[in-house]
Protein backbone atom coordinates (compact mmCIF):
# COMPACT_ATOMS: atom_id res chain seq x y z
CA UNK A 1 0.00 0.00 0.00
CA UNK A 2 1.34 3.36 -0.95
CA UNK A 3 1.81 5.79 1.83
CA UNK A 4 -0.28 8.91 1.47
CA UNK A 5 2.41 11.50 2.32
CA UNK A 6 3.38 14.02 0.12
CA UNK A 7 6.36 17.28 -0.41
CA UNK A 8 4.99 20.71 -0.53
CA UNK A 9 7.36 22.09 -3.70
CA UNK A 10 5.41 25.51 -3.98
CA UNK A 11 2.29 27.04 -2.64
CA UNK A 12 1.55 30.52 -3.98
CA UNK A 13 -1.61 32.85 -3.32
CA UNK A 14 -3.39 33.21 -6.65
CA UNK A 15 -7.15 34.29 -7.34
CA UNK A 16 -7.83 34.19 -3.24
CA UNK A 17 -6.58 30.63 -2.96
CA UNK A 18 -3.56 28.46 -3.03
CA UNK A 19 -1.87 27.27 -6.04
CA UNK A 20 0.76 24.39 -5.21
CA UNK A 21 2.87 21.84 -6.53
CA UNK A 22 3.67 18.75 -4.68
CA UNK A 23 5.70 15.41 -4.78
CA UNK A 24 5.22 12.16 -3.66
CA UNK A 25 6.50 8.17 -3.95
CA UNK A 26 4.14 7.07 -6.29
CA UNK A 27 3.83 2.62 -5.80
CA UNK A 28 2.56 2.46 -8.89
CA UNK A 29 5.22 4.16 -10.97
CA UNK A 30 7.85 3.52 -8.72
CA UNK A 31 9.37 6.92 -8.94
CA UNK A 32 8.85 10.06 -7.29
CA UNK A 33 5.33 11.92 -9.14
CA UNK A 34 4.69 15.29 -9.19
CA UNK A 35 1.13 17.09 -9.64
CA UNK A 36 -0.17 20.61 -9.21
CA UNK A 37 -3.42 21.14 -7.12
CA UNK A 38 -5.53 24.37 -6.96
CA UNK A 39 -7.87 25.11 -4.02
CA UNK A 40 -10.36 28.21 -3.60
CA UNK A 41 -9.89 30.07 -0.39
CA UNK A 42 -13.00 28.52 0.17
CA UNK A 43 -11.44 24.86 0.56
CA UNK A 44 -10.50 25.61 4.52
CA UNK A 45 -14.00 25.47 5.37
CA UNK A 46 -15.48 22.52 3.71
CA UNK A 47 -14.75 19.67 1.11
CA UNK A 48 -15.39 20.90 -2.04
CA UNK A 49 -15.56 18.91 -6.03
CA UNK A 50 -12.96 17.76 -7.78
CA UNK A 51 -12.36 18.19 -11.48
CA UNK A 52 -9.05 16.29 -12.69
CA UNK A 53 -6.84 17.29 -15.39
CA UNK A 54 -5.07 15.43 -17.52
CA UNK A 55 -2.50 17.10 -19.67
CA UNK A 56 -1.09 16.07 -23.32
CA UNK A 57 2.24 14.95 -25.06
CA UNK A 58 5.30 16.29 -23.82
CA UNK A 59 3.50 18.06 -20.65
CA UNK A 60 4.02 17.74 -16.86
CA UNK A 61 2.10 19.29 -14.20
CA UNK A 62 2.89 22.58 -15.09
CA UNK A 63 1.64 23.94 -18.72
CA UNK A 64 -2.36 23.74 -17.25
CA UNK A 65 -1.13 25.13 -14.23
CA UNK A 66 0.90 28.12 -15.70
CA UNK A 67 -1.20 28.31 -19.51
CA UNK A 68 -4.39 27.35 -18.91
CA UNK A 69 -5.56 30.55 -16.68
CA UNK A 70 -8.11 28.00 -15.05
CA UNK A 71 -7.76 29.70 -11.28
CA UNK A 72 -9.85 32.20 -12.18
CA UNK A 73 -13.04 30.30 -12.89
CA UNK A 74 -12.07 27.51 -9.96
CA UNK A 75 -12.33 30.50 -7.74
CA UNK A 76 -15.30 31.43 -8.91
CA UNK A 77 -17.41 28.10 -8.88
CA UNK A 78 -15.55 26.70 -5.85
CA UNK A 79 -13.91 23.78 -7.34
CA UNK A 80 -10.28 21.83 -6.60
CA UNK A 81 -8.46 21.54 -9.72
CA UNK A 82 -5.62 18.65 -9.83
CA UNK A 83 -3.11 18.00 -12.78
CA UNK A 84 -0.93 15.12 -12.63
CA UNK A 85 2.29 14.49 -14.64
CA UNK A 86 1.69 12.37 -17.70
CA UNK A 87 4.00 9.92 -17.14
CA UNK A 88 6.92 8.21 -14.75
CA UNK A 89 10.14 10.52 -14.57
CA UNK A 90 13.19 9.05 -14.84
CA UNK A 91 12.11 5.03 -14.48
CA UNK A 92 15.87 4.00 -16.24
CA UNK A 93 14.37 2.48 -18.95
CA UNK A 94 16.47 2.37 -22.28
CA UNK A 95 14.39 4.74 -24.89
CA UNK A 96 12.22 6.11 -22.36
CA UNK A 97 13.38 9.71 -23.27
CA UNK A 98 14.12 8.69 -27.23
CA UNK A 99 10.24 9.96 -28.34
CA UNK A 100 8.23 12.89 -27.91
CA UNK A 101 4.52 10.61 -28.05
CA UNK A 102 6.25 7.09 -26.28
CA UNK A 103 7.46 7.14 -23.00
CA UNK A 104 8.24 10.05 -20.69
CA UNK A 105 5.65 12.31 -20.98
CA UNK A 106 3.47 10.06 -23.19
CA UNK A 107 2.12 7.57 -20.36
CA UNK A 108 -1.07 7.43 -22.49
CA UNK A 109 -3.39 6.69 -19.02
CA UNK A 110 -2.96 2.98 -19.24
CA UNK A 111 -1.47 0.57 -17.37
CA UNK A 112 1.57 -1.57 -19.45
CA UNK A 113 2.05 -4.95 -19.55
CA UNK A 114 4.81 -5.67 -22.30
CA UNK A 115 8.31 -5.13 -20.60
CA UNK A 116 10.36 -3.48 -19.85
CA UNK A 117 7.75 -0.50 -19.14
CA UNK A 118 4.79 -2.92 -17.25
CA UNK A 119 7.01 -2.60 -13.67
CA UNK A 120 6.66 2.04 -13.93
CA UNK A 121 4.36 2.66 -16.65
CA UNK A 122 1.20 3.05 -14.88
CA UNK A 123 -0.76 5.79 -14.86
CA UNK A 124 -4.27 4.09 -15.59
CA UNK A 125 -4.06 2.86 -11.99
CA UNK A 126 -1.93 5.94 -11.18
CA UNK A 127 -4.56 8.52 -11.80
CA UNK A 128 -7.72 6.43 -11.00
CA UNK A 129 -6.88 5.10 -7.41
CA UNK A 130 -2.94 6.18 -5.61
CA UNK A 131 -3.24 9.77 -6.48
CA UNK A 132 -7.32 10.02 -5.49
CA UNK A 133 -6.22 8.53 -2.43
CA UNK A 134 -3.34 10.92 -1.51
CA UNK A 135 -5.46 13.75 -2.58
CA UNK A 136 -8.28 12.84 -0.25
CA UNK A 137 -6.12 12.18 2.51
CA UNK A 138 -4.20 15.39 2.15
CA UNK A 139 -6.98 17.68 1.12
CA UNK A 140 -10.81 19.18 1.83
CA UNK A 141 -12.17 17.45 -1.22
CA UNK A 142 -15.45 15.63 -1.58
CA UNK A 143 -14.53 12.06 -3.27
CA UNK A 144 -18.76 11.94 -4.17
CA UNK A 145 -17.91 14.71 -6.57
CA UNK A 146 -15.63 14.37 -9.18
CA UNK A 147 -14.99 15.27 -12.95
CA UNK A 148 -12.58 15.07 -15.25
CA UNK A 149 -11.36 16.40 -18.11
CA UNK A 150 -8.33 16.92 -20.15
CA UNK A 151 -6.41 18.06 -23.70
CA UNK A 152 -5.10 15.53 -26.58
CA UNK A 153 -3.72 12.95 -24.89
CA UNK A 154 -4.92 13.65 -21.70
CA UNK A 155 -8.50 13.99 -23.46
CA UNK A 156 -8.04 10.37 -24.25
CA UNK A 157 -7.45 9.80 -20.85
CA UNK A 158 -10.09 11.67 -19.47
CA UNK A 159 -13.10 10.15 -21.66
CA UNK A 160 -11.87 6.65 -21.68
CA UNK A 161 -11.24 6.82 -17.42
CA UNK A 162 -14.59 8.45 -17.27
CA UNK A 163 -16.29 6.03 -19.61
CA UNK A 164 -15.39 3.43 -17.57
CA UNK A 165 -16.14 5.01 -14.14
CA UNK A 166 -19.51 6.27 -14.45
CA UNK A 167 -20.10 6.06 -10.92
CA UNK A 168 -17.04 7.76 -9.58
CA UNK A 169 -16.80 10.60 -12.07
CA UNK A 170 -19.93 12.16 -12.70
CA UNK A 171 -18.73 14.78 -15.15
CA UNK A 172 -16.42 14.25 -18.19
CA UNK A 173 -15.28 16.11 -20.88
CA UNK A 174 -12.52 17.04 -23.02
CA UNK A 175 -10.25 19.67 -25.50
CA UNK A 176 -9.24 18.37 -28.54
CA UNK A 177 -9.20 14.35 -27.18
CA UNK A 178 -7.45 11.44 -29.07
CA UNK A 179 -11.06 10.07 -29.42
CA UNK A 180 -9.98 6.45 -31.21
CA UNK A 181 -6.20 5.95 -30.38
CA UNK A 182 -6.72 2.25 -32.19
CA UNK A 183 -7.33 4.16 -35.31
CA UNK A 184 -4.18 7.51 -35.20
CA UNK A 185 -0.19 6.83 -35.14
CA UNK A 186 -0.18 7.80 -32.07
CA UNK A 187 -2.47 5.62 -30.28
CA UNK A 188 -1.20 2.75 -32.49
CA UNK A 189 2.41 3.33 -31.32
CA UNK A 190 1.34 3.88 -27.78
CA UNK A 191 -0.56 0.92 -27.20
CA UNK A 192 1.25 -1.51 -29.37
CA UNK A 193 4.12 -0.39 -27.23
CA UNK A 194 2.70 -0.54 -23.85
CA UNK A 195 0.22 -3.55 -24.60
CA UNK A 196 1.49 -5.49 -26.79
CA UNK A 197 0.25 -6.92 -30.73
CA UNK A 198 -3.13 -8.23 -29.29
CA UNK A 199 -5.67 -5.44 -30.46
CA UNK A 200 -8.07 -6.43 -28.01
CA UNK A 201 -6.15 -5.77 -24.98
CA UNK A 202 -6.25 -2.01 -26.60
CA UNK A 203 -10.26 -1.65 -26.15
CA UNK A 204 -10.60 -0.77 -22.81
CA UNK A 205 -8.26 2.15 -23.50
CA UNK A 206 -10.26 3.37 -26.52
CA UNK A 207 -13.07 5.89 -26.17
CA UNK A 208 -14.88 5.02 -29.36
CA UNK A 209 -14.36 1.05 -29.04
CA UNK A 210 -15.69 1.62 -25.25
CA UNK A 211 -18.60 3.33 -26.36
CA UNK A 212 -19.49 1.13 -28.95
CA UNK A 213 -19.67 -2.10 -26.33
CA UNK A 214 -21.67 -0.22 -24.26
CA UNK A 215 -19.65 1.83 -21.50
CA UNK A 216 -21.94 5.04 -21.02
CA UNK A 217 -21.38 8.07 -18.87
CA UNK A 218 -23.29 11.18 -18.53
CA UNK A 219 -23.53 14.17 -20.89
CA UNK A 220 -19.81 14.50 -22.15
CA UNK A 221 -18.86 18.24 -23.50
CA UNK A 222 -15.89 17.89 -26.02
CA UNK A 223 -14.54 21.48 -27.93
CA UNK A 224 -12.01 20.77 -30.88
CA UNK A 225 -10.60 23.47 -32.87
CA UNK A 226 -11.14 23.49 -36.69
CA UNK A 227 -7.34 24.85 -37.60
CA UNK A 228 -5.88 22.05 -34.86
CA UNK A 229 -2.83 20.46 -37.05
CA UNK A 230 -3.54 17.01 -35.79
CA UNK A 231 -7.12 17.22 -36.15
CA UNK A 232 -8.23 14.78 -39.06
CA UNK A 233 -4.95 12.64 -38.51
CA UNK A 234 -4.57 11.90 -35.15
CA UNK A 235 -7.96 12.96 -33.12
CA UNK A 236 -10.91 12.17 -35.67
CA UNK A 237 -13.90 13.65 -33.13
CA UNK A 238 -15.84 12.65 -36.69
CA UNK A 239 -15.43 8.70 -34.84
CA UNK A 240 -16.49 9.36 -31.58
CA UNK A 241 -19.80 11.70 -32.64
CA UNK A 242 -20.25 8.45 -35.01
CA UNK A 243 -19.72 6.06 -32.35
CA UNK A 244 -21.74 8.39 -29.33
CA UNK A 245 -24.84 8.99 -31.86
CA UNK A 246 -24.87 4.77 -32.32
CA UNK A 247 -24.95 3.95 -28.70
CA UNK A 248 -27.23 6.71 -27.25
CA UNK A 249 -24.20 8.26 -25.44
CA UNK A 250 -25.20 11.98 -24.94
CA UNK A 251 -22.01 14.21 -26.45
CA UNK A 252 -22.06 17.59 -27.38
CA UNK A 253 -19.09 18.27 -29.61
CA UNK A 254 -18.12 21.72 -30.44
CA UNK A 255 -16.06 22.62 -33.57
CA UNK A 256 -14.40 26.16 -32.91
CA UNK A 257 -13.43 28.08 -35.72
CA UNK A 258 -9.69 29.14 -36.01
CA UNK A 259 -8.61 27.48 -32.89
CA UNK A 260 -5.34 25.21 -32.96
CA UNK A 261 -3.89 22.64 -30.69
CA UNK A 262 -2.38 25.04 -28.31
CA UNK A 263 -2.78 26.16 -24.74
CA UNK A 264 -4.66 29.31 -26.30
CA UNK A 265 -7.34 27.22 -27.18
CA UNK A 266 -7.37 25.20 -23.71
CA UNK A 267 -7.29 28.71 -22.23
CA UNK A 268 -10.28 30.43 -24.21
CA UNK A 269 -12.62 27.67 -23.30
CA UNK A 270 -11.76 26.26 -19.58
CA UNK A 271 -14.02 28.43 -18.44
CA UNK A 272 -17.05 26.73 -20.25
CA UNK A 273 -15.50 23.72 -18.75
CA UNK A 274 -15.44 24.04 -15.55
CA UNK A 275 -18.51 25.80 -15.39
CA UNK A 276 -20.31 22.35 -16.92
CA UNK A 277 -18.41 20.33 -14.36
CA UNK A 278 -19.21 22.86 -11.31
CA UNK A 279 -22.92 22.47 -12.45
CA UNK A 280 -23.00 18.92 -12.79
CA UNK A 281 -20.75 18.80 -9.40
CA UNK A 282 -23.30 20.85 -7.58
CA UNK A 283 -20.53 23.41 -6.60
CA UNK B 1 14.37 56.18 -39.76
CA UNK B 2 13.46 52.83 -38.95
CA UNK B 3 11.33 50.76 -41.37
CA UNK B 4 7.82 49.65 -40.16
CA UNK B 5 7.99 46.54 -41.66
CA UNK B 6 7.81 43.31 -39.36
CA UNK B 7 8.08 39.49 -39.33
CA UNK B 8 5.19 37.76 -38.13
CA UNK B 9 6.71 34.79 -36.29
CA UNK B 10 3.12 33.32 -34.86
CA UNK B 11 -0.66 34.16 -34.58
CA UNK B 12 -2.98 32.29 -32.97
CA UNK B 13 -6.62 32.12 -31.63
CA UNK B 14 -7.16 33.30 -28.37
CA UNK B 15 -11.08 34.16 -26.35
CA UNK B 16 -12.07 34.95 -30.31
CA UNK B 17 -9.19 37.75 -30.96
CA UNK B 18 -5.47 36.76 -32.20
CA UNK B 19 -2.39 36.31 -30.11
CA UNK B 20 0.86 36.92 -32.40
CA UNK B 21 4.27 37.32 -32.01
CA UNK B 22 6.60 39.52 -34.42
CA UNK B 23 9.97 40.00 -35.28
CA UNK B 24 11.39 43.61 -36.41
CA UNK B 25 14.63 45.03 -36.74
CA UNK B 26 14.59 47.85 -34.65
CA UNK B 27 17.47 50.93 -35.19
CA UNK B 28 17.34 52.02 -31.34
CA UNK B 29 18.45 48.34 -29.97
CA UNK B 30 20.76 47.52 -33.69
CA UNK B 31 19.03 43.99 -32.87
CA UNK B 32 16.02 41.71 -33.85
CA UNK B 33 13.25 42.70 -31.81
CA UNK B 34 10.19 40.43 -30.47
CA UNK B 35 6.80 41.61 -29.08
CA UNK B 36 3.63 40.52 -29.17
CA UNK B 37 -0.10 41.41 -29.62
CA UNK B 38 -3.07 40.46 -28.52
CA UNK B 39 -6.13 42.04 -31.10
CA UNK B 40 -9.64 41.48 -29.78
CA UNK B 41 -11.99 40.02 -32.27
CA UNK B 42 -13.55 43.61 -32.84
CA UNK B 43 -9.90 44.70 -34.22
CA UNK B 44 -10.92 44.30 -37.72
CA UNK B 45 -13.60 46.70 -37.53
CA UNK B 46 -12.14 50.13 -35.64
CA UNK B 47 -9.29 51.02 -34.13
CA UNK B 48 -9.59 49.90 -30.59
CA UNK B 49 -7.35 51.55 -26.76
CA UNK B 50 -3.98 49.64 -26.72
CA UNK B 51 -2.47 48.84 -23.57
CA UNK B 52 1.19 48.83 -23.37
CA UNK B 53 2.57 45.92 -20.72
CA UNK B 54 6.41 46.20 -19.37
CA UNK B 55 7.95 42.58 -18.47
CA UNK B 56 10.02 42.49 -15.14
CA UNK B 57 13.96 40.99 -14.98
CA UNK B 58 14.37 37.95 -16.93
CA UNK B 59 11.64 38.12 -19.08
CA UNK B 60 11.06 38.29 -22.51
CA UNK B 61 7.28 39.07 -24.48
CA UNK B 62 6.52 35.35 -23.26
CA UNK B 63 6.30 35.13 -20.46
CA UNK B 64 3.28 37.23 -19.90
CA UNK B 65 1.98 36.58 -23.21
CA UNK B 66 1.49 32.55 -22.03
CA UNK B 67 1.26 33.46 -17.95
CA UNK B 68 -0.95 36.03 -17.20
CA UNK B 69 -4.57 35.23 -18.79
CA UNK B 70 -4.92 38.70 -19.76
CA UNK B 71 -6.47 37.85 -23.13
CA UNK B 72 -9.44 37.22 -21.32
CA UNK B 73 -10.55 40.60 -19.95
CA UNK B 74 -8.81 42.14 -23.25
CA UNK B 75 -11.61 40.27 -25.37
CA UNK B 76 -14.31 41.38 -22.89
CA UNK B 77 -13.41 44.94 -22.78
CA UNK B 78 -11.75 45.46 -26.55
CA UNK B 79 -8.33 46.77 -25.97
CA UNK B 80 -5.43 45.87 -27.73
CA UNK B 81 -2.47 44.74 -25.98
CA UNK B 82 1.40 44.49 -26.45
CA UNK B 83 3.92 43.22 -24.72
CA UNK B 84 7.95 43.87 -25.70
CA UNK B 85 10.60 42.08 -24.77
CA UNK B 86 12.75 43.43 -22.14
CA UNK B 87 15.99 44.73 -23.44
CA UNK B 88 18.12 43.74 -26.67
CA UNK B 89 19.23 40.04 -27.31
CA UNK B 90 22.18 39.21 -28.70
CA UNK B 91 23.70 42.72 -28.95
CA UNK B 92 27.35 41.12 -28.61
CA UNK B 93 28.47 43.46 -25.65
CA UNK B 94 31.17 41.49 -23.04
CA UNK B 95 29.19 40.07 -20.32
CA UNK B 96 25.89 40.94 -21.42
CA UNK B 97 24.34 37.05 -20.35
CA UNK B 98 26.54 37.50 -16.51
CA UNK B 99 23.73 38.24 -14.68
CA UNK B 100 19.97 38.19 -14.09
CA UNK B 101 19.45 41.90 -12.97
CA UNK B 102 21.89 43.76 -15.63
CA UNK B 103 22.24 43.69 -19.28
CA UNK B 104 20.19 41.12 -21.43
CA UNK B 105 16.68 40.88 -20.17
CA UNK B 106 17.45 43.84 -17.09
CA UNK B 107 16.48 46.73 -20.05
CA UNK B 108 15.61 48.99 -17.18
CA UNK B 109 13.41 50.89 -19.59
CA UNK B 110 15.96 53.77 -19.92
CA UNK B 111 18.59 55.15 -22.49
CA UNK B 112 22.58 53.88 -21.59
CA UNK B 113 24.53 56.70 -22.68
CA UNK B 114 28.00 54.17 -20.82
CA UNK B 115 29.89 52.80 -23.13
CA UNK B 116 29.59 49.73 -24.33
CA UNK B 117 25.77 50.14 -23.37
CA UNK B 118 25.03 53.11 -25.11
CA UNK B 119 25.02 51.51 -28.89
CA UNK B 120 22.30 49.09 -28.12
CA UNK B 121 20.73 49.75 -24.77
CA UNK B 122 18.17 52.26 -25.80
CA UNK B 123 14.74 50.58 -24.47
CA UNK B 124 13.37 54.11 -23.38
CA UNK B 125 13.37 55.78 -26.86
CA UNK B 126 12.52 51.85 -28.32
CA UNK B 127 9.22 51.68 -26.03
CA UNK B 128 8.10 55.07 -26.11
CA UNK B 129 8.73 55.62 -30.27
CA UNK B 130 9.93 53.04 -32.48
CA UNK B 131 7.69 50.30 -30.85
CA UNK B 132 4.62 52.47 -31.02
CA UNK B 133 5.45 53.88 -34.74
CA UNK B 134 5.73 50.42 -35.50
CA UNK B 135 1.90 49.01 -33.89
CA UNK B 136 0.36 51.95 -34.98
CA UNK B 137 1.59 51.25 -38.98
CA UNK B 138 0.62 47.61 -38.31
CA UNK B 139 -2.44 47.26 -36.51
CA UNK B 140 -5.64 48.69 -35.53
CA UNK B 141 -4.99 50.98 -32.72
CA UNK B 142 -5.91 54.61 -31.60
CA UNK B 143 -2.79 56.82 -31.24
CA UNK B 144 -5.03 58.68 -28.93
CA UNK B 145 -6.21 55.99 -26.28
CA UNK B 146 -2.99 54.61 -24.65
CA UNK B 147 -2.55 52.96 -21.26
CA UNK B 148 1.00 51.52 -19.81
CA UNK B 149 1.28 48.96 -17.29
CA UNK B 150 4.08 46.61 -16.38
CA UNK B 151 5.52 44.11 -13.70
CA UNK B 152 8.87 44.69 -10.95
CA UNK B 153 11.08 46.88 -13.36
CA UNK B 154 8.22 46.70 -15.83
CA UNK B 155 6.20 48.65 -13.45
CA UNK B 156 9.25 50.58 -12.37
CA UNK B 157 8.95 51.67 -16.74
CA UNK B 158 5.61 52.21 -16.98
CA UNK B 159 5.30 54.80 -13.95
CA UNK B 160 8.33 56.31 -15.18
CA UNK B 161 7.10 56.52 -18.83
CA UNK B 162 3.65 57.22 -17.72
CA UNK B 163 4.67 59.82 -15.70
CA UNK B 164 6.63 61.25 -18.12
CA UNK B 165 4.03 61.57 -20.99
CA UNK B 166 0.89 62.21 -19.34
CA UNK B 167 -0.20 63.29 -23.22
CA UNK B 168 0.29 59.83 -24.32
CA UNK B 169 -0.50 57.73 -21.70
CA UNK B 170 -4.13 58.33 -20.62
CA UNK B 171 -3.92 55.61 -18.19
CA UNK B 172 -0.97 54.19 -15.48
CA UNK B 173 -0.53 51.13 -13.08
CA UNK B 174 1.82 48.97 -11.98
CA UNK B 175 2.33 45.84 -10.66
CA UNK B 176 5.06 45.49 -8.13
CA UNK B 177 6.75 47.74 -9.10
CA UNK B 178 10.48 48.90 -8.46
CA UNK B 179 8.97 52.63 -7.31
CA UNK B 180 12.52 54.24 -6.57
CA UNK B 181 15.37 52.22 -8.11
CA UNK B 182 17.61 55.03 -6.84
CA UNK B 183 17.10 53.80 -3.75
CA UNK B 184 17.30 50.26 -4.01
CA UNK B 185 19.95 47.82 -5.41
CA UNK B 186 18.48 46.61 -8.23
CA UNK B 187 18.34 50.35 -9.22
CA UNK B 188 20.94 51.20 -8.04
CA UNK B 189 23.20 48.85 -10.36
CA UNK B 190 21.27 49.04 -13.40
CA UNK B 191 21.10 53.30 -13.29
CA UNK B 192 24.75 53.42 -12.40
CA UNK B 193 25.59 50.63 -15.24
CA UNK B 194 23.78 52.42 -17.76
CA UNK B 195 24.04 55.87 -17.26
CA UNK B 196 26.91 56.87 -15.04
CA UNK B 197 27.90 57.74 -11.62
CA UNK B 198 26.00 61.28 -11.56
CA UNK B 199 22.78 60.59 -9.96
CA UNK B 200 21.49 63.63 -11.43
CA UNK B 201 21.22 61.76 -14.75
CA UNK B 202 19.26 59.03 -12.67
CA UNK B 203 15.99 61.17 -11.58
CA UNK B 204 14.47 61.14 -14.94
CA UNK B 205 14.34 57.21 -14.76
CA UNK B 206 13.28 57.04 -11.12
CA UNK B 207 8.89 57.28 -10.24
CA UNK B 208 9.38 58.76 -6.66
CA UNK B 209 12.36 60.95 -7.93
CA UNK B 210 9.86 62.26 -11.07
CA UNK B 211 7.02 63.15 -8.44
CA UNK B 212 9.14 64.89 -6.34
CA UNK B 213 9.98 67.49 -8.97
CA UNK B 214 6.80 67.98 -10.63
CA UNK B 215 5.70 64.99 -13.40
CA UNK B 216 1.75 64.13 -12.62
CA UNK B 217 -0.42 61.54 -13.96
CA UNK B 218 -3.65 60.96 -13.35
CA UNK B 219 -4.89 58.50 -10.58
CA UNK B 220 -2.12 55.63 -10.89
CA UNK B 221 -3.11 52.36 -9.62
CA UNK B 222 -0.21 49.86 -7.86
CA UNK B 223 -1.57 46.58 -6.83
CA UNK B 224 1.36 44.77 -4.49
CA UNK B 225 1.14 41.27 -2.61
CA UNK B 226 2.57 41.29 1.14
CA UNK B 227 4.12 38.43 0.96
CA UNK B 228 6.51 39.48 -1.51
CA UNK B 229 10.00 38.59 -0.88
CA UNK B 230 11.43 41.75 -2.72
CA UNK B 231 9.20 44.14 -1.27
CA UNK B 232 11.37 46.19 1.54
CA UNK B 233 14.39 45.77 -0.16
CA UNK B 234 13.79 46.39 -3.79
CA UNK B 235 10.17 47.77 -4.42
CA UNK B 236 9.33 50.22 -1.93
CA UNK B 237 6.22 50.77 -2.35
CA UNK B 238 5.74 53.27 0.84
CA UNK B 239 8.44 55.54 -0.91
CA UNK B 240 5.80 55.97 -3.61
CA UNK B 241 3.04 56.87 -1.26
CA UNK B 242 4.80 59.08 0.10
CA UNK B 243 5.57 60.94 -2.58
CA UNK B 244 2.26 60.94 -3.90
CA UNK B 245 0.87 61.91 -1.40
CA UNK B 246 3.09 64.97 -0.83
CA UNK B 247 2.57 65.78 -4.56
CA UNK B 248 -0.92 65.50 -4.55
CA UNK B 249 -0.73 62.46 -7.54
CA UNK B 250 -3.87 60.67 -7.02
CA UNK B 251 -2.19 56.93 -6.01
CA UNK B 252 -4.08 54.07 -5.20
CA UNK B 253 -1.99 51.69 -3.79
CA UNK B 254 -3.80 48.09 -3.07
CA UNK B 255 -1.88 45.74 -0.92
CA UNK B 256 -2.82 42.38 -1.39
CA UNK B 257 -2.78 40.12 1.72
CA UNK B 258 -0.55 36.59 0.98
CA UNK B 259 0.20 37.24 -2.77
CA UNK B 260 4.05 36.73 -3.92
CA UNK B 261 6.17 38.34 -6.83
CA UNK B 262 5.15 35.59 -9.43
CA UNK B 263 2.44 35.49 -12.49
CA UNK B 264 -0.17 33.94 -9.89
CA UNK B 265 -0.13 37.40 -8.63
CA UNK B 266 -0.36 39.13 -12.05
CA UNK B 267 -2.91 36.74 -13.04
CA UNK B 268 -5.07 37.41 -10.32
CA UNK B 269 -5.41 41.15 -11.12
CA UNK B 270 -4.35 41.65 -14.32
CA UNK B 271 -8.40 41.84 -14.76
CA UNK B 272 -8.80 44.88 -12.06
CA UNK B 273 -6.35 46.39 -14.36
CA UNK B 274 -7.84 46.21 -17.65
CA UNK B 275 -10.83 47.28 -16.47
CA UNK B 276 -8.99 50.11 -15.12
CA UNK B 277 -7.59 51.22 -18.02
CA UNK B 278 -10.48 50.24 -20.12
CA UNK B 279 -12.37 52.60 -18.28
CA UNK B 280 -10.23 55.75 -18.48
CA UNK B 281 -9.36 55.06 -22.59
CA UNK B 282 -13.32 54.87 -22.85
CA UNK B 283 -12.98 50.95 -24.65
Amino acid sequence: MAALVMEIISEQFCFGGTQGVYRHDSAETGTPMRFSVFQPASASNKPLPVLWYLSGLTCTEENFTVKAGAQRYAAEHGVVLVAPDTSPRGADIAGEDDSYDFGSGAGFYVDATVSPWGRNYRMYSYITAELPELVFANFAVDPKRQGITGHSMGGHGALTIGLKHPDIYTSVSAFAPICAPMQCPWGEKALSGYLGADRSAWEQYDAVSLIRKGAKSGEILVDQGDADDFLTEQLRPELLAEAAHEAGQKLTLRMQPGYDHSYYFVASFIGDHIAFHAARLAA
